[in-house]
């Protein structure tokens, strides 16, 4: 195996953005707009981009604000809501917590790991007292989905808001957005970054309520999102056939990267996501694993990075790039494991 | 004269962007990073970014908080500073106001306009309880600037943070960024959308004491700064003679457009900047100059929009285009007046 694979070190496997090429014909179209950047973006409601991304999602215009990155959308709907108490499910992403701290909100870290099973375990007092909850659906970094009928249950009980984080939606398959008409303490966040690859320039975007919206803009500028980004979330929709193929081939490689650990007998969560959570078992084994692929060239989050929220420290999330970036990686990790049998 | 202009409407006047062309040569650099938006920007404190507007400011990287537009530098000072009161010199651009009121912070509104005169007049009380002191230099819409020693006076006698909006610096040529070293209590806001033609990418950045930076950072976006922005703001300071020569014929395009103004026995302000705001004398003839000139394809801000604080009703902005755009405009605003004398 080893011989076989040549690659452009370093491989960045950290944050799970997209590490499939864009499409040539979409980078020839903003190539093509950059002479206007001197402009300012439509700003506002976003009107033209706002109706794409509804009918991408099957919602209303009045039900979609778009965003700098879901990054601001997680901060603008604290902002919004999160003034009484916020739930955070851990581990998880963790700018859910780091967005309450900034405002000085209560917040309640609720360990929803057992095992390897990440199941949401909210009780009820919680749920009525909380003005936010927040779900990742499928959950970073564990990569496990959350069903529909959980996400209604939360829903029927909750007081406050419940935040749906899909920004790995294209990869799970599942949404709740069709809910937003039925449940008006429902939002949710999505993002351009992991899926459609345009992490760089900046997109996401809120589906909530007309209500909701109104109340969640008064948080955001009027040029949150770039021109850039505007312009690429408008024109990007037409792809939809490339990325699927690519989405599909993520799942492939993730499937076939899950296997291979699993033989070498390392544990790895079953995502749904374009990102795998891997178990080390130890910190002293994990950091060591951690360090040794560093060196090779291959950079991953670790658990004790800022990068999440409740996570032990003997977990590794790598990112599924290419297939010839996990065939390296995964050579890497049985060079590892036969010098370093556990 | 008539005759002679030949032009595409519409004529845009409205936000003060820069109307010329950005360097051809930043475009084609730009357009060999398109395949690169798939990754995420550098984040935090974006240090090569961070390190060439120091460069350019005169400052040390450790002063420096790129943003996601000024826009942002006035929400993360808000945030960071105006709890207690916030002094607003009006008429100014609106978004401190905005700002203050987000946040749910007081504030006070100081006219400052006597006449014709932009004069900064805070009294030693307010200087004393306010957390946040603005001044924006040259002021917008008035475009009329503030001395240097005016602006230390008033960071002598206050108790909080004075901050000092500069995104006309490059239009004024007078900054008070060498100041930051002696005043621990000034922060200074930039903007690439008026100068550099970046509006479209939205890159502001913070000018402040390495403290006070830490403190207003906290409330800014790990990838606030879209990658886009970050290469340009990195990339366009190369390009400097090709903008200074922009910015002295805007220069000379406004000294010709208040004076053929003035001519007909219109008063424009002695503006610093790269807009003129013109005084229509009253409400009803403001508004009809103003419908007039968006029949014929110019479009201008009017006082009554969003754009101001505290401005008049009897006030239009126009920012300055190109030689021919005005002179289209002039001659518009000449016809106006043959058909309808006051």
């Amino acid at each position: 195996m080893d011989e076989k694979i040549r690659i452009n070190k370093p491989i960045c496997l950290e944050h799970s953005s997209l590490k499939y090429p864009l499409p040539e014909k979409l980078l020839f179209e903003l190539s093509e707009e950059l002479h206007n950047m001197n402009k300012y973006p439509s700003g506002g409601d976003y009107l033209e981009l706002s109706t794409k991304l509804a009918d991408y999602a099957g919602v209303a215009p009045g039900n979609i604000l778009p965003a700098n990155g879901s990054d601001e959308v997680i901060e603008s709907t604290t902002r919004a809501f999160g003034n009484k108490l916020i739930l955070i499910p851990t581990p998880t992403f963790s700018q859910y917590e780091a967005s309450a701290d900034r405002n000085g909100f209560s917040k309640k870290l609720v360990n929803c790991l057992q095992g390897y099973d990440y199941k949401l375990n909210y009780n009820d007092d919680d749920l009525k007292e909380a003005s936010l909850v927040w779900i990742c659906n499928p959950n970073n970094p564990t990569g496990e989905s959350i069903s529909r009928e959980i996400i209604k249950n939360i829903l029927d009980r909750s007081a406050g808001i419940v935040i749906v984080d899909e920004c790995n939606y294209e990869y799970l398959g599942e949404t709740v957005a069709d809910l937003i008409d039925k449940y008006h303490n429902l939002v949710i966040s999505r993002s351009f970054s992991k899926n459609f690859g345009l992490a760089g320039f900046r997109l996401g975007f809120t589906i909530a309520s007309p209500k909701n919206i109104i109340k969640i803009a008064r948080y955001c500028q009027q040029f949150r999102v770039n021109r850039m980004a505007e312009i690429a979330g408008i024109k990007v929709l037409k792809y939809l056939n490339y990325y699927k193929e690519i989405w599909q081939e993520v799942a492939r490689v993730r499937k076939q990267f899950i296997a291979a650990l699993h033989q070498i007998n390392i544990m790895a969560f079953p995502s749904k996501s374009n990102f795998v959570l891997v178990d080390f078992i130890t910190r002293e084994n994990t950091k060591s694993v951690w360090q040794y692929l560093r060196k090779e060239g291959v950079y991953t989050f670790a658990a004790w990075e800022d990068e999440f929220s409740g996570l032990e420290n003997h977990y590794i999330r790598f990112t599924i790039g290419t297939r010839q970036e996990m065939d390296y990686t995964l050579m890497l990790l049985n060079q590892y494991q036969k010098n370093n049998p556990i």
